[in-house]
């Protein structure tokens, strides 16, 4: 039996993932020939379960883990060619997740009573909305805003798929409120903006702000995406966060933190490279040199973001042209990796080769974070000499936003400074386990110490 | 012990529920002298719960249902007089209930595993995202869209408060979801809309639609919300139901049909007087002329409306004035109810007296729903003669808007027609057990019947 050589984390990192309601002849032998089917195209076996027995048959769910459709169509060619296997139904169990979507909307207390009928709606709901009428602030305690964050797109840069409009986008929406609701507890609800116009779109979330906590603004392109976020956070008195900018960000930082240490590289001595000055370049960019890196050179398509270049700028770039490249760089992408400490990437895949990467300084920490392939792969940049390396399937702004919000709405924070997000990159990095540049976002307590210490954040500087 | 005369539904229709924490003397008669003080007080007694057992007291919870807030002082005064009782703390019921809101969203599924995590965000999400990129249908049933109701409100027309605003309107909506949530398994979410003009209301909504199902109105003043529900449903090509209207309406219906064949009356002979002519009044008048009720006459606070008037009309009152008043009746209210068999009350308490109610036809039916207190009470509308009466707490409109937004979503109807509300109206009636008007509105298979009518309403008219 030939099998690719996949790790177990990779098993598990697939991108599809099928049930195959199968007949298998009740013969010694049969379902070890499944199994082969399944190991010699390089897919792997989840979940087994028995459905029915038959006379001659039995009938099984088998749950296999592919890295595209390809293989599935190669793995369900190669069961067809085997005597006593027959393949009944396939189920894409992605599609199956979101079916009917993933969040729903819950009353926090059963309704079973005339007595609970009248508490929560009229009339003993009036007296909940006068004191409410009488002083603003006690909605704060007395309606779900605590816990309430909206997430808001147009769907202009989802994903890898770039503007696929705000329909489309709705189930990676849901998916952010579903994380929301289970590492955090926060209340997230998809808005679906339709309007690529910014003004627009910021009047429309600022005349619904008011039954909320919090706005978290997802997937809108650059550069429409600053001047949305500036806007709205200078119109309203609650934290409006763009998740794709400091989400990222905040993580990517957490991880170089811990490069730095593995790397026993100094800040304040280190130079970046940056590829891609959208909303995540911009925003790691900033929180990179608030840290206190010692100097980075952001690149775009054109090239590097120096003072005096004409071609293809924006405020936002000009803004970077003041702030970074102290030497003022003009090299193109191919020579400006020499002598770097650090590379992040987040642009396009494949634009880093190997030979960049050695030209780097002695050491050199490698994130090429493009998804869902990277601007170079880890084993290459490895291979190149690169002393750590991750890559977008590592980093995942996941374990970050949800703290945020949870320690910005417990602080009742009036916005997310980025006081706020150092101490969420900090806190991250302390909280990784031994040799790993991150804490496993699974783990329920990371994201509570998280916000805890985000919370702490905002009120030390707004007693 | 003195004891006030009220029957066990009123009981559980008390306005105001608090639990005392009481520090009771261990010796026999004690806890019969809190019941006392409870009793003669005209409270009642709910839940008691053992909270601790001290060497010479006990310490209990004592949930009390009152009427006021007055109530509970003379009870606390009574109890400090008492020897050997002592309140240590009290708990105000409602607001417990709403406090950090009473909805919350969920994850439909566990993100217990990495595979969990990458199956509903990334990278498995994108497949999904793609679909309906191809084919915007698809959002109907790979997204919550199916399920997904937003509440929107102005806060200018809540409850028996007024124009209180979007935000100290918020319990009522969370309450609305709740129920929604509860009774029918639709995901509602308030949406606070803070504007008064209309088509800047319309504008925002419209740009929200494209994540929800169906959009519910609520608690937005006449004569805006007529203008802004038809602007919107123009222009949406999901349902826009505005519940103080058609959720009002179709519960009243219901009642009414089942009171005219209690005083077997035909609709066809019956007319009617309607006092109010805002949102709830339109709605009836429409709802009970698409019905069949012979004629209507509308009184607003100028008296009836008709053909020719010209004081305080708008729009709305001259399509009233067209298709009700077949006499161009022109008396003061006084003597508006004279020979009528049907009066619904839909304005401000204590508008009618006795005497307008003897002055009506043979049997006449007498429903005085305007709230917390009617336009006369159920009392004396009996007493002068009324065959049928029902007020605002029997005839609630939570009877009746889930299970329409239920049956619409399931039927993916573009709006919600009348004949949808008919088939509502009908089949509560239907429903509802002997000798009364509505069913319980506790029942979730009173709603789910109730869905399947107003589902196979649209697909009838709509195939």
């Amino acid at each position: 039996m030939e099998m690719k050589n996949t790790s177990w984390q990779q098993r598990y990192l697939t991108s599809e993932i099928f049930t195959l309601r199968c007949k298998i002849l009740d013969k010694p032998g049969m379902f070890a020939g499944l199994s082969d089917a399944i190991g010699s195209t390089g897919a792997h076996t989840g979940e087994i379960r028995l459905v029915a027995l038959q006379d001659k048959y039995k009938i099984r769910d088998v749950t296999v883990y592919l890295s595209d459709k390809a293989q599935l169509k190669e793995l369900l060619e190669k069961i067809k060619q085997t005597t006593g296997l027959q393949v009944l139904s396939v189920t894409d169990e992605i599609l199956e997740i979101h079916r009917s979507g993933t969040i729903e909307v819950h009353s926090r207390v059963p309704i079973k009573t005339l007595t609970d009928l009248r508490m929560i709606y009229t009339p003993g709901v009036a007296s909940v909305c006068e004191k409410i009428d009488r002083d603003p602030n006690v909605s704060l305690e007395m309606t779900g805003i605590c816990d309430r964050v909206a997430i808001v797109t147009n769907g202009t840069a989802v994903l890898g798929l770039g503007d696929i409009g705000p329909l489309a986008s709705l189930p990676v929406m849901e998916g952010k409120a579903a994380i929301m609701s289970e590492f955090v507890n926060v209340s997230a609800f998809p808005i679906l903006i339709d309007t690529k116009d910014v003004d627009d779109f910021v009047e429309t979330v600022a005349k619904i702000s008011a039954g909320f906590g919090a706005i978290q603004m997802e997937d809108v392109a650059a550069p429409s995406c600053f001047e949305i976020e500036e806007k709205l956070q200078k119109r309203l008195d609650i934290p409006v966060f763009h998740d794709d900018q400091h989400g990222t960000a905040t993580i990517v930082l957490a991880a170089l933190i811990n490069a730095l240490k593995r790397t026993k590289k100094k800040a304040k001595n280190c130079s970046a490279l940056i590829l891609g000055a959208g909303a995540a370049g911009y925003a790691i960019t900033k929180m990179l040199l608030g840290f206190g890196i010692g100097d980075i050179v952001v690149y775009d398509s054109k090239g590097p973001i120096y003072r005096g270049r004409k071609e293809n700028m924006n405020p936002y770039k000009k803004k970077l042209a003041r702030t970074t490249n102290k030497n003022n760089e003009k090299a193109i992408l191919a020579k400006g990796f020499a002598g770097k400490d650090i590379f992040i990437g987040v642009s396009r895949p494949n634009m880093v080769s190997k030979e960049m990467v050695s030209s780097m300084a002695k050491a050199p920490i490698v994130l090429p974070l493009s998804n869902p392939v990277g601007e170079i792969s880890k084993q290459e940049a490895s291979e190149a000499g690169a002393a750590v390396t991750a890559d977008g399937r590592d980093i995942n702004n996941a374990l970050a936003y949800p703290s945020i919000f949870r320690g910005a709405l417990d602080a009742k924070a009036k916005k997310i400074t980025i006081q706020m997000k150092l101490a969420a990159s900090r806190k991250l990095a302390e909280l990784a386990p031994r040799k790993h540049l991150l804490p496993d976002i699974l783990d329920r307590n990371v994201h509570k110490k998280v916000a805890m210490e985000v919370a702490k954040a905002w009120l030390k500087s707004n007693k």
